[in-house]
């Protein structure tokens, strides 16, 4: 067992990475009394016999349908029935078992049943456990805005067992894998360099590998939201990929996975960092390589590059009219702008339709 | 001007009492850049003048239909759906102009669009002045539970102009004199005092009386939330008369005023700290006095006692199976317990049948 502690308003949150199922004891060690359990059906369905664990701390369980779907108003109305129907008080706490859609609707049922109750992130996907479980974001889509209503809650540990991962396909584990070389390119050379000389154990998953990365990706996002949990700032680093990607995914109307759209924006925005002059292009060759080895995409056949700017402006991230663009410098380094040209912004665009 | 500081998670809260209106100079001392206005109808048709301090701040206003039904979900969406349209961002400000309900909508959506927007109460009510505008916290009403939904999200300042009160109908005006009583009879005898002596300057609404009265309600509910922000303990105190209050708010279906049932939930529980030996009869007997001089009611003509207490039950602030109650143990101090017998909250209960 590993451990990264994050030191929030709440004190802290913990975040324990296991190769070896030790959630009975976590439980123990945190007193946790009550439990209510928020899930997805495919995530039930696959790892049902992991709720035995709970035994008579689980006063009820939500399964949701998996998918981005599912993260609206009228699946967090249910959640909310489910609590008072199962008797949940202020000493219940919420696990959140499953990726990132449970997360973000578990963690806003968390912060606003009750006016809080206590959270515990299971994250089963390679994206959750190294991204989204960690920062304490919740949230849900509202009238086609991706995350517009949501808040800041955080865990009181996040408990990421590796074995997960070797049940997801291949898809979903890509999507991890985007966000883990995010984390390279922009935060971490260590990570990167890992990432380039570990490729074939990582693609088959191996526990030690998966260990590794996992850890420092929480590592590395921990102590970026210790100096800025309530993204005023330093926060937006961790948008690299995201601001175009964002805009991408919205366009496609999700028929592209999370982590393949933030793979495209890496790519466009990356291609920005070079021709504003701020990242050399053998870096840029680089990073496309690593995303091309991970088998994660590189071009679109069409894009309507006006919607996906109008998306972008209208990202909850933009006070202004202009963009915040996250562009790395060098490896494992980004800086941050709003000064990117609409016209860049269209060629970058355009560059992801070449092949 | 008064001003009292709180010092809560969000650096502090600003809470500044005023007998004539200085929001156009606050506006510019907080550097506010964009306002979205949130009020009521009543509140609307009465001061609507008011809104010509926002000038060209202003890029948005919601009325909702005053009362207690308009707090539900279906108006915080409207509100989302407002603030959309409006093109609101991180950096507008929601301004909550009015009593308790439009605070507690205001705040609640404050707190959970794009995360988080600053928020600044207007509050024009006794109530709200006094008491539900302090402290941060927010919600609305689901499946027949009063606040189950909400969050805590501390204001930037809270501006209390007591000219507002003056346009409060009697029965509006007594719901605040409810909450003052609490703060005097359980926190601070000085308060008591003077409410005894004042009464007449008080009912009419004299200028100087009511910055007194509502600056050291502030200054007691700030000193409360310092110590206890997010509702784990010593916040509990300031539930005097809301116990059994809220019971039978919940069980009359809300045809008595919020202040009404407190009046009455103050005289159950007060009638409980006499009978367990806690609080003494002639202390009982001023209390009355005061609600009664007030004239806010002591008995109700039939009561579905079994009822009241399943609602207390289900309060969310009851962990465990016993009722937590604030009894007060001498005129501006009280103390908490869960040790008060189910059939002596009964017996409180028929008092108040009783004239």
């Amino acid at each position: 067992m590993r451990e990264v502690r994050i030191k929030t308003s709440k004190n802290h949150s913990d975040y324990i990475t296991s190769g070896n199922s030790s959630l009975g004891l976590l439980l123990e060690t945190y007193k946790i009394k009550k439990c209510f359990v928020i899930t997805d059906d495919i995530v039930y369905e696959l790892h049902k016999n992991y709720l035995e664990i709970f035994k008579n701390k689980l006063i009820g369980i939500k399964v949701i349908r998996n998918g981005e779907l599912s993260k609206n108003l009228d699946d967090v109305m249910d959640i909310y029935q489910e609590l008072i129907k199962s008797e949940a008080n202020r000493k219940t706490h919420i696990i959140a078992l499953g990726g990132g859609v449970v997360g973000d609707l578990a963690g806003f049922a968390a912060a606003t049943f009750m006016r809080g109750l206590p959270l515990v992130h299971i994250p089963t996907t390679l994206m959750s456990q190294c991204d989204s479980s960690i920062g304490g974001k919740n949230g849900f889509n509202f009238k086609n805005y991706k995350n517009i209503i949501g808040t800041f809650h955080q865990p009181d540990f996040i408990y990421s067992d590796v074995n997960f991962l070797k049940t997801l396909n291949d898809r979903e584990y890509k999507n991890g894998i985007a966000e883990v070389i995010k984390y390279g390119l922009t935060c971490d050379i260590n990570l990167f360099h890992f990432l380039e000389e570990n490729r074939r154990g990582i693609v088959e998953r191996e526990v030690d590998k998966l260990l590794y990365i996992v850890n420092e990706c929480a590592r590395i996002k921990g102590s970026i939201i210790e100096k800025d949990e309530y993204d005023r700032g330093l926060r937006n680093i961790l948008n690299f990929g995201h601001t175009i990607g964002h805009g991408i995914e919205s366009s496609a109307g999700f028929s592209l996975s999370h982590g393949e759209a933030v793979a495209l924006g890496m790519k466009a925005e990356a291609f920005i960092a070079v021709r504003s002059g701020y990242f050399e292009e053998k870096y840029y060759n680089r990073a496309m390589n690593l995303i091309r080895d991970f088998g994660l995409p590189q071009s679109l056949k069409n894009v309507d590059t006006r919607e996906v700017i109008e998306y972008m402006k209208r990202d909850k991230k933009n006070t202004t009219n202009n963009v915040k663009f996250v562009l790395p410098d060098k490896i494992g380094h980004a800086i941050i702008t709003t000064e990117i040209k609409q016209n860049l912004i269209a060629e970058a665009m355009e560059e992801l339709t070449r092949r």
